[in-house]
């Protein structure tokens, strides 16, 4: 199952991705479940499948997407979880996956701009795979970690270089707002039981930068989950970025930074297209 | 003025420290504005400051001090931050600020029990100053600093030592939940128009750990907030801790780490004890 969550009508909404449009979550389930994380939290997605069917799909033409998750609570990003990435930033193998935080406002959903900040030109692209969190979770084992995951997501992990360089701390770099995306919709975690031979591409202006599959990563999905239940409570609707690639326009000569009218698209097989446009901050 | 947040017969509220107790903002009061974040954005402490002048003072022992901004959006710490903490910590004079995030998960109030994770033994203190922003900001001046801060509160960022040094990123080691706190109550920045000679002290079980005044920090409050409202767009509420100095427990020989039954003190003068106590994770 594929959900979305929207605007429509200067109303925010949810539904399921259906071949004819997005079939949305009648009022009265919206009633008892305002948004996707609560449908998650509640255990809901059966009910909100059956929910739907009585629902006429809307155009997604006339809709405006949200995150998946509209306002995740956490979002935990991997650094550097690539092995060619790992090697491309010129660093070595990690023991444990290095993670930094960004704040709901860096983000907006598929076909919204994203903004290169006034202050920087070293705006640049990393494509990832985000993992959202399906129930609430605290010291996992990697064994059990695929019963907490709701499903997949794409991710756009924009990042302005000169500020995560500013220090060791990649936070500020990462937290700019408007600066990076999430989309286009959940993919629940049954459709894609193994994600290793799926691929991951970015491409801007329709020219592939990233390509990888997810066998290339450092830390596996469920390594990753199940180190941040180590540290932190996980809950619905927390979403994990699983790190980027390598192919960032940082690393390449000379570097390839984002600017306005850039048109920024991560695909993954078996998840879509989420499609940005970069557009500079007034 | 002080103003404190708290629970009391098991309902929020907020209100203002007088010599008797805590005067708490009128119902009438609360329902327009139902959280101390939503009076700073409304530019309406002094219609708090006249609204609780017929309040029964409640006695401090009758309630349960939540963080003075309950849920805040944003915290933003500033690590290595004095100049002698970046000595002891066998580090160099920075360019910028140091930056992570702290989840609002991981913070608790005055008085309330702070945790020791089972997975570690490495819990340690670090006493600070925060500051609480009390208008939008983006792309301030340091000049223009001062009229977007609401006021200051003592904080702990307290930090789990293995996981922070498990990779260049801090973020793990300061989120684990409940492993910090905030408080007692936001002062008002008029209360401390000059911070420089004000001294902050770390006591743990009444031995003084830290003692320094903010005359030794690095970058002063003015430039990290700058430097913040650089990368992100501020709100009021948004809390930003601004480091900690020496004498942390991990830079002692041996080490000094924080068991259950420490009770751990942050005093800043002018805004006054942030106590709390250790307790084993269950």
């Amino acid at each position: 199952m594929r959900i979305a969550s929207f605007q429509h009508q200067q109303q925010p909404g949810y539904g399921v991705v259906a071949d004819a449009g997005i079939r949305p979550a009648p009022p009265a389930f919206v009633a008892r479940f305002p948004d996707l994380r609560s449908v998650l939290a509640a255990g809901a997605l059966p009910e909100l499948a059956a929910a739907v069917q009585g629902s006429a799909p809307l155009d997604m033409q006339a809709l405006q997407f949200s995150m998946p998750i509209p306002d995740p609570a956490r979002i935990i990003c991997v650094g550097m979880n690539y092995l060619e990435h790992i090697h491309e930033m010129g660093r070595k193998r990690p023991a444990y996956p290095s993670l930094f935080m960004r704040f709901t406002d860096t983000m907006v959903g598929h076909g919204q701009p994203i903004l290169r900040p006034r202050i920087s030109t070293e705006y640049d692209y990393e494509g990832e795979l985000a993992v959202v969190i399906g129930r609430k979770a605290r010291y996992l084992s990697e064994a059990e970690v695929p019963d907490y995951i709701a499903g997949y997501c794409c991710f756009l992990d924009g990042s302005v270089r000169d500020w995560q360089n500013h220090t060791t701390q990649f936070g500020p770099g990462k937290n700019f707002p408007a600066s990076g995306s999430c989309g286009p919709w959940l993919v629940t975690a049954d459709e894609l039981p193994d994600l290793s031979a799926r691929r991951l591409q970015t491409r801007v202006n329709g020219e592939t930068l990233q390509s990888t599959t997810f066998s290339d990563l450092c830390f596996k999905v469920p390594q990753i989950v199940a180190y941040c239940s180590g540290f932190c409570q996980l809950n619905p609707g927390d979403i994990i970025a699983t790190g980027t690639p390598s192919g960032v326009g940082f690393a390449r000569k000379p570097p390839r930074w984002l600017k306005a009218g850039d048109r920024v698209e991560v695909e993954i097989d078996g998840i879509g297209v989420l499609a940005n446009t970069v557009v500079d901050e007034a």
